[in-house]
Protein backbone atom coordinates (compact mmCIF):
# COMPACT_ATOMS: atom_id res chain seq x y z
CA UNK A 1 0.00 0.00 0.00
CA UNK A 2 2.53 2.31 0.89
CA UNK A 3 4.95 1.29 -2.30
CA UNK A 4 1.87 1.96 -4.19
CA UNK A 5 1.16 5.26 -2.81
CA UNK A 6 4.47 6.32 -3.03
CA UNK A 7 4.34 5.66 -6.93
CA UNK A 8 1.31 7.33 -7.66
CA UNK A 9 1.63 11.05 -6.72
CA UNK A 10 -0.30 13.70 -7.71
CA UNK A 11 -2.65 10.93 -9.93
CA UNK A 12 0.51 10.59 -12.04
CA UNK A 13 1.95 6.97 -11.72
CA UNK A 14 5.26 7.89 -11.66
CA UNK A 15 6.38 3.98 -12.70
CA UNK A 16 4.37 5.00 -15.61
CA UNK A 17 5.95 8.29 -16.35
CA UNK A 18 9.56 7.15 -16.40
CA UNK A 19 8.39 4.24 -18.03
CA UNK A 20 7.45 6.49 -21.21
CA UNK A 21 10.07 9.06 -20.79
CA UNK A 22 12.91 5.90 -21.67
CA UNK A 23 10.72 4.62 -24.10
CA UNK A 24 10.93 8.54 -26.04
CA UNK A 25 14.66 8.47 -24.88
CA UNK A 26 15.51 4.95 -26.62
CA UNK A 27 13.53 6.19 -29.89
CA UNK A 28 12.88 9.57 -30.23
CA UNK A 29 10.51 8.42 -32.96
CA UNK A 30 8.05 7.86 -30.75
CA UNK A 31 7.89 11.33 -29.70
CA UNK A 32 6.19 12.42 -32.38
CA UNK A 33 2.48 13.30 -32.27
CA UNK A 34 -0.04 14.70 -34.40
CA UNK A 35 -3.25 16.64 -32.67
CA UNK A 36 -6.18 17.13 -34.64
CA UNK A 37 -9.73 18.97 -34.02
CA UNK A 38 -12.84 19.05 -36.51
CA UNK A 39 -14.78 22.06 -36.43
CA UNK A 40 -18.25 22.91 -37.78
CA UNK A 41 -20.15 26.26 -38.18
CA UNK A 42 -23.70 25.40 -36.63
CA UNK A 43 -25.11 29.03 -36.48
CA UNK A 44 -24.06 32.69 -36.21
CA UNK A 45 -21.40 32.41 -33.81
CA UNK A 46 -22.05 29.29 -32.82
CA UNK A 47 -19.53 26.18 -34.09
CA UNK A 48 -18.79 23.17 -32.84
CA UNK A 49 -15.50 20.86 -32.73
CA UNK A 50 -15.20 17.45 -32.25
CA UNK A 51 -11.84 15.85 -30.90
CA UNK A 52 -10.22 12.40 -31.28
CA UNK A 53 -8.08 10.80 -33.48
CA UNK A 54 -3.98 11.97 -32.70
CA UNK A 55 -1.10 9.88 -33.91
CA UNK A 56 1.39 9.59 -31.56
CA UNK A 57 4.18 6.98 -30.19
CA UNK A 58 4.63 5.48 -33.75
CA UNK A 59 0.95 4.72 -34.68
CA UNK A 60 -2.53 6.18 -34.78
CA UNK A 61 -4.67 6.10 -30.85
CA UNK A 62 -6.79 3.24 -30.62
CA UNK A 63 -6.99 4.15 -26.86
CA UNK A 64 -9.80 6.88 -26.95
CA UNK A 65 -13.17 4.96 -26.76
CA UNK A 66 -15.25 8.68 -27.01
CA UNK A 67 -15.29 11.91 -28.92
CA UNK A 68 -14.78 14.90 -26.98
CA UNK A 69 -17.31 17.64 -28.56
CA UNK A 70 -16.28 21.49 -27.47
CA UNK A 71 -19.38 24.49 -28.38
CA UNK A 72 -17.84 28.07 -29.42
CA UNK A 73 -20.18 31.30 -28.82
CA UNK A 74 -19.95 34.99 -28.43
CA UNK A 75 -22.12 36.89 -25.70
CA UNK A 76 -24.81 38.97 -27.10
CA UNK A 77 -22.29 42.12 -27.14
CA UNK A 78 -20.21 40.25 -29.24
CA UNK A 79 -23.37 39.27 -31.75
CA UNK A 80 -23.73 36.34 -30.63
CA UNK A 81 -26.16 34.17 -28.18
CA UNK A 82 -24.01 32.78 -25.43
CA UNK A 83 -23.32 28.53 -26.71
CA UNK A 84 -20.69 28.48 -25.33
CA UNK A 85 -17.06 30.17 -24.38
CA UNK A 86 -15.84 32.42 -26.78
CA UNK A 87 -12.33 31.40 -28.43
CA UNK A 88 -10.30 34.05 -26.95
CA UNK A 89 -11.78 32.69 -23.46
CA UNK A 90 -10.87 28.84 -24.99
CA UNK A 91 -7.69 29.76 -25.38
CA UNK A 92 -7.44 31.01 -21.39
CA UNK A 93 -8.47 27.71 -20.90
CA UNK A 94 -6.04 25.85 -22.86
CA UNK A 95 -3.40 27.72 -21.36
CA UNK A 96 -4.50 27.01 -17.77
CA UNK A 97 -5.00 23.33 -18.64
CA UNK A 98 -1.35 23.19 -20.05
CA UNK A 99 0.42 24.89 -17.26
CA UNK A 100 -1.47 23.00 -14.18
CA UNK A 101 -0.90 19.41 -16.14
CA UNK A 102 3.06 20.37 -16.39
CA UNK A 103 3.18 21.22 -13.06
CA UNK A 104 1.68 18.35 -11.32
CA UNK A 105 3.90 15.86 -13.60
CA UNK A 106 6.66 18.30 -12.65
CA UNK A 107 5.88 17.95 -8.62
CA UNK A 108 5.65 14.37 -9.71
CA UNK A 109 8.74 14.07 -10.73
CA UNK A 110 10.22 15.99 -7.85
CA UNK A 111 8.16 14.16 -5.09
CA UNK A 112 6.69 16.91 -4.35
CA UNK A 113 2.54 16.53 -3.06
CA UNK A 114 0.19 18.89 -4.34
CA UNK A 115 -2.60 19.44 -2.15
CA UNK A 116 -4.51 22.45 -4.53
CA UNK A 117 -3.94 24.19 -7.51
CA UNK A 118 -5.49 27.12 -9.03
CA UNK A 119 -5.13 29.30 -11.59
CA UNK A 120 -7.07 32.51 -12.72
CA UNK A 121 -6.71 34.11 -16.34
CA UNK A 122 -7.10 37.48 -17.49
CA UNK A 123 -6.34 39.02 -20.97
CA UNK A 124 -6.77 42.62 -22.45
CA UNK A 125 -8.04 42.97 -25.80
CA UNK A 126 -9.23 46.00 -27.86
CA UNK A 127 -12.08 44.58 -30.06
CA UNK A 128 -11.57 47.09 -32.55
CA UNK A 129 -8.90 45.18 -34.17
CA UNK A 130 -11.03 41.99 -34.62
CA UNK A 131 -14.21 44.02 -35.83
CA UNK A 132 -12.06 45.52 -38.26
CA UNK A 133 -12.20 49.24 -36.77
CA UNK A 134 -8.33 49.79 -35.91
CA UNK A 135 -5.34 48.66 -37.47
CA UNK A 136 -3.73 50.13 -34.66
CA UNK A 137 -4.89 47.93 -32.49
CA UNK A 138 -3.74 44.30 -32.67
CA UNK A 139 -6.61 41.43 -33.34
CA UNK A 140 -5.81 39.13 -30.25
CA UNK A 141 -4.78 40.09 -26.20
CA UNK A 142 -2.41 42.54 -26.05
CA UNK A 143 -1.69 40.87 -22.53
CA UNK A 144 -2.36 37.92 -20.48
CA UNK A 145 -1.62 37.74 -16.75
CA UNK A 146 -1.89 34.35 -14.92
CA UNK A 147 -1.99 34.07 -11.51
CA UNK A 148 -1.46 30.49 -9.65
CA UNK A 149 -1.96 29.70 -6.27
CA UNK A 150 -0.24 26.26 -5.18
CA UNK A 151 -0.18 24.18 -1.99
CA UNK A 152 1.42 21.34 -1.37
CA UNK A 153 3.86 19.60 0.87
CA UNK A 154 7.26 21.85 -0.44
CA UNK A 155 8.20 25.32 0.83
CA UNK A 156 7.09 27.97 -0.82
CA UNK A 157 10.43 28.63 -2.87
CA UNK A 158 10.13 25.17 -4.20
CA UNK A 159 6.70 25.26 -5.20
CA UNK A 160 7.36 28.59 -7.27
CA UNK A 161 10.56 26.56 -8.53
CA UNK A 162 7.54 23.84 -10.16
CA UNK A 163 5.83 26.76 -11.59
CA UNK A 164 8.19 28.01 -13.32
CA UNK A 165 9.84 24.64 -14.71
CA UNK A 166 6.24 23.64 -15.98
CA UNK A 167 5.78 27.02 -17.54
CA UNK A 168 9.72 26.45 -19.36
CA UNK A 169 7.77 23.12 -20.78
CA UNK A 170 4.54 23.95 -21.03
CA UNK A 171 2.95 23.31 -25.09
CA UNK A 172 0.39 25.89 -24.90
CA UNK A 173 2.54 28.56 -23.09
CA UNK A 174 5.18 28.15 -25.81
CA UNK A 175 2.80 27.93 -28.52
CA UNK A 176 0.83 31.48 -27.22
CA UNK A 177 4.32 33.34 -25.77
CA UNK A 178 6.06 32.87 -28.91
CA UNK A 179 3.21 31.94 -31.51
CA UNK A 180 3.50 29.09 -33.89
CA UNK A 181 3.31 29.07 -37.96
CA UNK A 182 -0.01 28.36 -39.25
CA UNK A 183 -1.31 27.66 -42.90
CA UNK A 184 -5.03 27.83 -43.50
CA UNK A 185 -6.17 26.72 -46.97
CA UNK A 186 -9.81 26.93 -48.37
CA UNK A 187 -11.51 24.87 -50.75
CA UNK A 188 -15.08 25.12 -51.78
CA UNK B 1 -40.43 38.94 -43.79
CA UNK B 2 -37.98 39.28 -46.64
CA UNK B 3 -36.26 42.47 -44.46
CA UNK B 4 -36.33 40.44 -41.03
CA UNK B 5 -34.54 37.28 -43.40
CA UNK B 6 -32.49 40.12 -45.27
CA UNK B 7 -31.34 41.76 -41.62
CA UNK B 8 -30.49 38.23 -40.28
CA UNK B 9 -27.90 36.38 -42.20
CA UNK B 10 -25.80 33.64 -41.42
CA UNK B 11 -27.02 33.81 -38.15
CA UNK B 12 -26.13 37.39 -37.62
CA UNK B 13 -28.33 40.35 -37.32
CA UNK B 14 -26.64 43.31 -39.64
CA UNK B 15 -28.71 45.85 -38.06
CA UNK B 16 -27.20 45.00 -34.70
CA UNK B 17 -23.80 44.08 -35.91
CA UNK B 18 -23.72 47.83 -37.70
CA UNK B 19 -25.15 49.23 -34.58
CA UNK B 20 -22.15 47.58 -32.41
CA UNK B 21 -19.69 48.97 -35.14
CA UNK B 22 -21.11 52.56 -35.10
CA UNK B 23 -21.13 52.88 -31.21
CA UNK B 24 -17.45 51.69 -30.47
CA UNK B 25 -16.36 53.95 -33.82
CA UNK B 26 -18.66 56.61 -31.89
CA UNK B 27 -16.92 55.73 -28.29
CA UNK B 28 -13.55 53.67 -28.76
CA UNK B 29 -13.69 53.00 -25.06
CA UNK B 30 -16.25 50.72 -25.39
CA UNK B 31 -14.07 48.05 -27.94
CA UNK B 32 -11.79 47.65 -24.46
CA UNK B 33 -12.34 44.36 -23.25
CA UNK B 34 -11.25 41.79 -20.52
CA UNK B 35 -11.88 38.06 -20.91
CA UNK B 36 -11.38 35.51 -18.07
CA UNK B 37 -11.10 32.01 -17.00
CA UNK B 38 -10.30 30.27 -13.43
CA UNK B 39 -9.08 26.97 -13.52
CA UNK B 40 -8.64 24.13 -10.54
CA UNK B 41 -6.93 21.23 -10.43
CA UNK B 42 -8.82 18.28 -10.04
CA UNK B 43 -6.63 15.13 -10.11
CA UNK B 44 -3.31 13.79 -12.60
CA UNK B 45 -4.08 15.46 -16.10
CA UNK B 46 -7.65 16.50 -15.05
CA UNK B 47 -8.12 19.79 -14.75
CA UNK B 48 -11.46 22.08 -15.07
CA UNK B 49 -12.13 25.68 -16.23
CA UNK B 50 -14.84 28.03 -15.21
CA UNK B 51 -15.64 30.79 -17.73
CA UNK B 52 -18.36 33.56 -16.95
CA UNK B 53 -17.30 37.24 -15.90
CA UNK B 54 -15.99 39.32 -18.70
CA UNK B 55 -15.82 42.95 -18.85
CA UNK B 56 -16.58 44.78 -21.95
CA UNK B 57 -18.27 47.74 -23.68
CA UNK B 58 -17.41 49.85 -20.54
CA UNK B 59 -18.76 47.70 -17.65
CA UNK B 60 -18.58 44.29 -15.99
CA UNK B 61 -21.18 41.58 -17.99
CA UNK B 62 -24.13 40.66 -16.44
CA UNK B 63 -25.82 39.09 -19.49
CA UNK B 64 -24.50 35.92 -18.62
CA UNK B 65 -26.69 33.48 -16.80
CA UNK B 66 -24.53 30.50 -16.19
CA UNK B 67 -21.06 29.98 -16.44
CA UNK B 68 -19.54 27.25 -18.91
CA UNK B 69 -17.10 24.42 -17.29
CA UNK B 70 -14.26 23.21 -19.89
CA UNK B 71 -12.44 19.86 -18.77
CA UNK B 72 -8.90 19.37 -19.54
CA UNK B 73 -7.16 15.37 -20.26
CA UNK B 74 -4.51 13.63 -21.64
CA UNK B 75 -5.01 10.36 -23.13
CA UNK B 76 -3.16 7.22 -21.17
CA UNK B 77 0.09 7.60 -23.73
CA UNK B 78 0.66 11.10 -22.50
CA UNK B 79 0.03 9.70 -18.48
CA UNK B 80 -3.85 10.99 -18.32
CA UNK B 81 -6.75 8.70 -18.07
CA UNK B 82 -9.02 11.02 -20.87
CA UNK B 83 -11.23 13.33 -18.58
CA UNK B 84 -10.93 15.78 -21.69
CA UNK B 85 -9.55 16.99 -24.88
CA UNK B 86 -5.85 17.87 -24.15
CA UNK B 87 -4.68 21.53 -24.21
CA UNK B 88 -2.81 21.38 -27.45
CA UNK B 89 -6.36 19.93 -28.61
CA UNK B 90 -7.77 22.64 -27.32
CA UNK B 91 -5.96 25.17 -28.24
CA UNK B 92 -6.76 23.63 -31.98
CA UNK B 93 -10.57 24.22 -31.02
CA UNK B 94 -9.47 27.58 -30.43
CA UNK B 95 -7.97 28.63 -33.47
CA UNK B 96 -10.80 26.51 -35.91
CA UNK B 97 -13.73 28.30 -33.63
CA UNK B 98 -12.46 32.34 -34.01
CA UNK B 99 -11.39 31.68 -37.46
CA UNK B 100 -15.01 30.07 -37.93
CA UNK B 101 -17.22 33.21 -36.16
CA UNK B 102 -14.66 35.39 -37.96
CA UNK B 103 -15.60 34.34 -41.62
CA UNK B 104 -19.88 33.80 -41.03
CA UNK B 105 -19.08 37.74 -39.39
CA UNK B 106 -17.21 38.89 -42.35
CA UNK B 107 -19.62 37.25 -45.05
CA UNK B 108 -22.61 38.53 -43.65
CA UNK B 109 -21.00 41.74 -44.25
CA UNK B 110 -20.61 41.37 -47.51
CA UNK B 111 -24.10 39.94 -48.22
CA UNK B 112 -22.82 36.06 -48.60
CA UNK B 113 -24.79 33.69 -47.51
CA UNK B 114 -23.53 30.45 -46.12
CA UNK B 115 -24.68 26.83 -46.08
CA UNK B 116 -22.13 25.25 -44.91
CA UNK B 117 -18.27 26.19 -43.01
CA UNK B 118 -16.19 22.75 -41.87
CA UNK B 119 -12.41 23.02 -41.21
CA UNK B 120 -9.86 20.36 -39.84
CA UNK B 121 -7.12 21.34 -38.31
CA UNK B 122 -3.67 19.54 -37.66
CA UNK B 123 -0.73 20.42 -35.38
CA UNK B 124 2.79 18.90 -35.55
CA UNK B 125 4.46 17.96 -32.20
CA UNK B 126 7.40 16.70 -30.88
CA UNK B 127 6.42 15.58 -27.33
CA UNK B 128 10.27 15.58 -26.09
CA UNK B 129 10.04 19.17 -25.56
CA UNK B 130 7.05 19.27 -23.00
CA UNK B 131 8.64 16.46 -21.58
CA UNK B 132 11.62 17.93 -21.06
CA UNK B 133 13.95 15.51 -23.00
CA UNK B 134 15.20 17.62 -25.51
CA UNK B 135 16.09 21.65 -25.61
CA UNK B 136 16.49 21.12 -30.09
CA UNK B 137 12.82 20.55 -30.15
CA UNK B 138 10.18 23.41 -29.02
CA UNK B 139 7.42 22.61 -26.19
CA UNK B 140 4.31 23.24 -28.74
CA UNK B 141 3.37 22.89 -32.30
CA UNK B 142 6.07 23.16 -35.12
CA UNK B 143 3.22 23.82 -37.57
CA UNK B 144 -0.63 23.66 -37.40
CA UNK B 145 -2.37 23.03 -40.75
CA UNK B 146 -5.85 24.78 -41.18
CA UNK B 147 -8.09 23.45 -43.88
CA UNK B 148 -11.50 24.97 -44.69
CA UNK B 149 -14.59 23.96 -46.53
CA UNK B 150 -16.94 26.65 -47.14
CA UNK B 151 -20.25 26.50 -49.40
CA UNK B 152 -22.44 29.90 -50.17
CA UNK B 153 -24.14 31.96 -52.80
CA UNK B 154 -21.18 33.29 -53.85
CA UNK B 155 -18.21 32.41 -56.49
CA UNK B 156 -15.14 30.75 -55.30
CA UNK B 157 -13.20 33.69 -55.68
CA UNK B 158 -15.31 35.29 -53.05
CA UNK B 159 -15.55 32.71 -50.35
CA UNK B 160 -11.78 32.55 -50.59
CA UNK B 161 -11.13 36.32 -49.88
CA UNK B 162 -13.50 35.93 -47.06
CA UNK B 163 -11.95 33.38 -45.59
CA UNK B 164 -8.45 35.45 -46.15
CA UNK B 165 -10.50 38.64 -44.17
CA UNK B 166 -11.40 36.16 -41.10
CA UNK B 167 -7.95 35.14 -40.78
CA UNK B 168 -6.59 38.72 -41.06
CA UNK B 169 -8.89 39.66 -37.98
CA UNK B 170 -9.22 36.46 -35.95
CA UNK B 171 -8.31 37.16 -32.49
CA UNK B 172 -6.92 33.60 -31.45
CA UNK B 173 -5.03 33.25 -35.53
CA UNK B 174 -3.71 36.45 -34.61
CA UNK B 175 -2.53 35.20 -31.15
CA UNK B 176 -1.18 31.88 -32.10
CA UNK B 177 0.17 33.06 -35.47
CA UNK B 178 2.25 36.04 -33.02
CA UNK B 179 2.47 35.59 -29.74
CA UNK B 180 1.08 37.24 -26.72
CA UNK B 181 3.06 38.70 -23.78
CA UNK B 182 2.39 36.33 -20.94
CA UNK B 183 2.87 36.99 -17.01
CA UNK B 184 2.67 34.13 -14.58
CA UNK B 185 2.84 34.89 -10.86
CA UNK B 186 2.82 32.45 -8.14
CA UNK B 187 1.73 32.00 -4.78
CA UNK B 188 1.45 29.67 -2.02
Amino acid sequence: MTQILDRIRNGVDSEQMYGTLDAIKADPSLGVFRFRARNQWVDGAHNRSTIKAFYGAGQEDSTRTHAFTLDAGEPAILLGTDTGPNPAETLLHALAACLTTSLVYVAAARKVRLTAVESTLEGDMDVRGALGLSDEVRNGFSNIRVSFKVSGDAPPEKLREVVERAQSRSAVFDMVANGVPVEVTCSS
